[in-house]
């Protein structure tokens, strides 16, 4: 199988290195706007040439699409129209503008949606690493309207990503992925802008950042190039959530500034319940 | 060298294990308010023996309080009291109002105030680790009011911890953790109980959770009876923390609900450089 990796950064590079390990892709093809991510991609071994978007599409069986999210919705459409066999995968982190766009496509079977709920902090070809997939899961969305053999296709490198799967449509994808995924890039961006702020007048202050610290602060490393289209993409789910969020800030804030120590406690017990979730 | 542990938890029980290993501790004696954890403790091997506080106190050289922080402040006047030429370690997350309350007692010299910058979400004796404090930060506070001999037997302790340190006030150190520590829990509490609250409505959300999820907010899974001293303690700093963190917070959201998509990217390059501190 023929295998074009359409931006070669973590998540398409992470993909390549599985596919070869696995010896599904007999050829990996790279493309990526920008030549110098290109390059190394081909140095490190993570894909065998270069091609344009189209001839890549000639070229190859499986066409997986990691770029941002305003990426995929603008070069879809005509990605669509030069598809005949070949299969598409979108594995963007937004899935209802970009689906909507090629709703009534005549090829939009070809195309498979598909999110990776897999990732690191990091960016670019140097950010791919084997095995980033195993144990996470594989969100399918709206699968009922990709081509039986497409999802086929997708399924089989699903389970060579040892990954887990879901089914949902694109309308839950959206506000599940802006609770447990987008929030939590917006609270560490706040969290660093609100240390780092602080840092200015007080200077020292990250001699003490520990573990806690790092943990809740480390998606603030995340590329503003990937992260900005998501959230305008998504932008009503994460308003919504981001409201939520801030009203439970100001609960605690609230509990706090009257000294009710005994709602506190309650307070974070309840937040303990996230104990049975995450293990 | 003959240690006690009053609080045979995480904290108490990671630097057990640490000075057994090291040949430091000659004999190890824990002192537990909950019957089960020092039966635990015992069973586990972190101490050899139960006493009672004032036990300890007689029998030992050295004395670790790692307890909540509204237990430190209730019994290190007594403690102070009792000793003679022991040294008394306060592992305390906060520091300025303990400090305060033995200000003048005549044996402030015995008292070292140490904060070390280590830690996981678990606690109790099972949650006890090797390694737990290897290149973290300890933070000495106050230093210059401990005896000479007081301050050196500790500062063996944590070379043996193999740990980095740091010197401040009571006042600069209470600042600087509701900075780097303080805040996270908060902000980890706020985002589970917004998940939380959501899951309850909609269902499956955690399907989709993934490690950035995880990791922003493993520190829910805090212990309520650790934390809620904390906050009771520091708590000035942390509301004026958490003032500028929601402020932050509805700045993206005045941001995104504008769809001003390039500030929005400006304020995540900006919480980027975040990457200079965290490696």
């Amino acid at each position: 199988m023929k295998v074009a990796i359409v931006g070669v950064g973590l998540i398409g590079g992470s993909i390549a290195i599985t596919l070869r390990e696995k010896k599904v892709a007999t050829r990996l093809v790279g493309v990526d706007k920008s030549e110098h991510n290109l390059k190394k991609a081909i140095q490190l071994g993570l894909v065998d040439e270069g091609m344009t978007i189209d001839e890549a599409v000639d070229h190859c069986d499986v066409i997986f699409l990691t770029i941002p999210v305003d990426a995929i919705l603008t070069i879809l459409p005509p990605l669509l129209d030069r598809v005949t066999n070949q299969v598409i995968v979108d594995m963007g982190s937004t899935k209802e503008r970009i689906l909507a766009r090629v709703t009534n496509h005549p090829q939009r079977g070809r195309l498979v949606a598909a999110h990776p709920m897999a990732g690191t902090e990091y960016s670019g070809p140097e950010a791919a690493v084997a095995n980033l997939f195993k144990g996470k899961m594989m969100v399918y969305v709206d699968a009922m309207d990709s081509d039986e053999d497409a999802f086929e296709t997708m399924e089989a490198v699903t389970e060579h990503l040892e990954m887990r799967t879901t089914f949902m449509n694109a309308q839950e994808h959206d506000v599940h992925t802006a609770y447990v995924s987008h929030i939590s890039h917006i609270t560490s961006f706040a969290l660093a802008l609100t240390v780092l702020e602080k840092e200015k007048s007080q200077g020292r202050i990250f001699e003490l950042a520990g573990s806690g610290f790092e943990s809740t602060v480390r998606l603030a490393k995340s590329s503003p190039d990937m992260w900005t289209p998501i959230f305008r993409q998504n932008r009503e789910n994460v308003l919504e959530v981001l409201q939520e969020h801030i009203k439970q800030l100001q609960h605690i804030q609230e509990v706090l500034d009257n000294e009710n120590y005994d709602a506190f406690y309650k307070l974070i017990k309840k937040s303990n319940k996230i104990r049975k979730i995450l293990k």
